[in-house]
């Protein structure tokens, strides 16, 4: 099939979600399948507008410093089309001859993407709908990660190695809170920062384990003890045995539809004072990593940019290859010795119902820290860290 | 005169202090005057403790990371010396014949340093007394910058740019809360982020202008009829027609000393709220930077980290070529095109009374703002940031 193409960007930002914008834009411009490229401006609802670009009319130069440029160049948006929705897009769609759709995303896009591709079986309108994977938070089924993820680690590890070393030169506890409602990945790349076994974070928590305030107060007061300080990595999302997130107790905070912010700093900050009381120690203090951890300039992880790059092209050659209709591109690890992945053609709705948490295997029994072979799960999507040391004889 | 020599870190930890300690020791390595380096823990604290480490024993390798080091590689402290504290310090420098005491941080510690001084030259302890410059705060007397503003101020103007890009993506308001009690430098570093005329951040607020919250509402209201979506840097010091912080009237949090806590979210996420309300604004969101700003791993500006190299060993220098019995090193920039300083020696009275604020004509006449000659100021200290770029069709 022979026809223009469109591609548009949905949800939350990460530092390499353009490599897999110009990754796609890059394979369209040497398929012969593909005549325009057009960019949707902030994902559907650049449809509805036509505000449409044309990406072969960008300098190659542009397309590559675009690349590594982090947030959406095309624009984002959260919006879940309906039946519909999908007759008008189809209508705006024919009118331009677009046959090749390529949307970027979490879980949610690619069920936006799947809305799309069955209600054009249903209303008859030839095309093929490709999404391609993006997520920070790293839950994407099938994948054994996903474009963004190795990135925004990248950063939560050398912020918080960093700020270990600050602990470290200032004593006390302190308390980072990590983006991750549901999922705890991105919390746990915190644990990537230790390279001694006294380094920092010592306690990680994660909304996969029921979160007791008791038992963390329990946790700080062992760390304390034994190292004299403490630096704890938790996620926004963790939770309590009712199963309700902790810092909806803390947040006044709500959005437009009623959804409690848990960016804000609540969370943290009373969770250092329960510390503060509880425990009576001076210096507690908290931060709250916030949206910097998802956009943050030229601290992308090189295997995370490459592999953005990767699945990117990959869905333009499984789109025009002609085999598929639709589908996800996913990352599978290769099982070797060495890091590798490929790249293989998912149903979008395996993709695009439900999302994936930290494996029982990442999490210690006590639920309070990752294991190493989280560890040696995440390390090479991360990467290496920047080099940093302690005088010899400060080590233990 | 020939003798030992201790070196100790103080105050809040930078990317780049660790550069100052190991510029010093190894410009003490290379001397005929010094002869054992030891490093005191925790700042003058470590005199008390006599914990101290032999820096000579520690390979040149690991001198040559800890340097790459973030955060303060001997710990820190905050701690001012009575005329008794001073007497116990000499009779533990004498046992030990330390006729060299270098101590680095900010104005705290350069008063630290000038009361060791004085106290030496009253209590008849003959010795050479040193501080070396370091603060993100940039707000040192007599220096054209100091130590540590450049890599904080590079940490904020990526954040910044990231998250502007983050702002473009989604839409709306963002507010960005940075450190700096009094003076604004830091924050000001915000506006290196811009690249085109309508990028973020678009309005600028810092101390050394009085904040009004209704000037906010409108400005931000402005900026919102202009550009669709707004970016704000604001220090945690903004302060009230009162004088007093806003920040006050937001947090619950104080430390042991009764001072509030300015680094909680409370000011970003009540500037937000007022935003959102009054403005009926769905998307506002306010992250508060915190500790990672000074410690972050890897991202330390060169010019900085060459400086702050630099003034460690001239302190060194200085001390013991013999013509000054105390003293601080100032960076001064030198009248010319090109970027270049010179380092000079300054008595510790002329740093350690006072700080210094935003001069007037790096704020514009609004208050909300910084001016063509900040940022010309600024730029080479902070350095190039990371190439990033948006498609030509979407730039105005």
């Amino acid at each position: 099939m022979v026809g223009n193409m469109l591609i548009a960007q949905s949800g939350g930002p990460s530092m390499v979600i353009n490599q897999s914008l110009i990754g796609a834009v890059l394979a369209a411009k040497s398929s012969d399948k593909i005549v325009e490229i057009y960019g949707a401006l902030h994902g559907i609802q650049g449809i509805f507008d036509e505000a449409f670009i044309d990406l072969r009319a960008e300098p190659e130069e542009v397309l590559l410093n675009v690349a590594q440029t982090p947030s959406s160049a095309l624009g984002s948006v959260r919006r879940k089309p309906t039946a519909d929705d999908c007759r008008k897009i189809f209508e705006i769609l024919a009118r331009r001859n677009i046959r090749y759709f390529f949307y970027i995303g979490g879980n949610d896009s690619a069920e936006t993407a799947n809305i799309i591709a069955e209600e054009a079986e249903r209303q008859g309108y030839e095309m093929c709908c490709f999404h391609i994977p993006k997520t920070i938070d790293n839950d994407l089924l099938c994948n054994d990660h996903t474009p963004g993820y190795g990135s925004a680690g990248r950063f939560v590890a050398c912020a918080v190695r960093g700020d270990d070393l600050d602990n470290r030169a200032l004593g006390g506890v302190k308390i980072d809170v990590i983006m991750g409602r549901n999922a705890g990945f991105l919390t746990a790349a915190a644990a990537l920062a230790r390279q001694d076994p006294d380094d920092g974070p010592h306690l990680v928590y994660v909304p996969e384990r029921t979160f007791s305030v008791d038992k963390f107060v329990e946790d700080v007061a062992v760390c304390m003890h034994k190292h004299g300080r403490c630096v704890v990595a938790v996620s926004e999302g963790i939770r309590g045995a009712d199963g309700r997130a902790i810092a909806e107790s803390f947040s006044t905070e709500t959005d437009a539809h009623g959804n409690v912010q848990l960016t804000s700093g609540a969370l943290g900050e009373n969770l250092a004072a329960v510390i503060r009381e509880r425990l009576n120690i001076k210096r507690v203090r908290a931060d709250t990593f916030g949206f910097i951890q998802r956009c943050f300039v030229g601290i992308a992880s090189e295997t995370d940019a490459r592999e953005a790059r990767e699945v990117g092209e990959m869905a333009v050659k499984a789109a025009t290859e002609g085999r598929y209709r639709s589908g996800t591109i996913a990352i599978k690890r290769k099982e070797q010795d060495e890091y590798g992945v490929e790249y293989v053609v998912e149903a979008l709705a395996n993709v695009a119902k439900h999302t994936r948490e930290l494996p029982d295997a990442y999490l210690t029994a006590e639920g309070n820290n990752v294991t190493e072979a989280f560890l040696k799960y995440a390390r090479p999507i991360v990467g290496e860290l920047p080099v940093t040391a302690r005088f010899t004889q400060l080590r233990n």
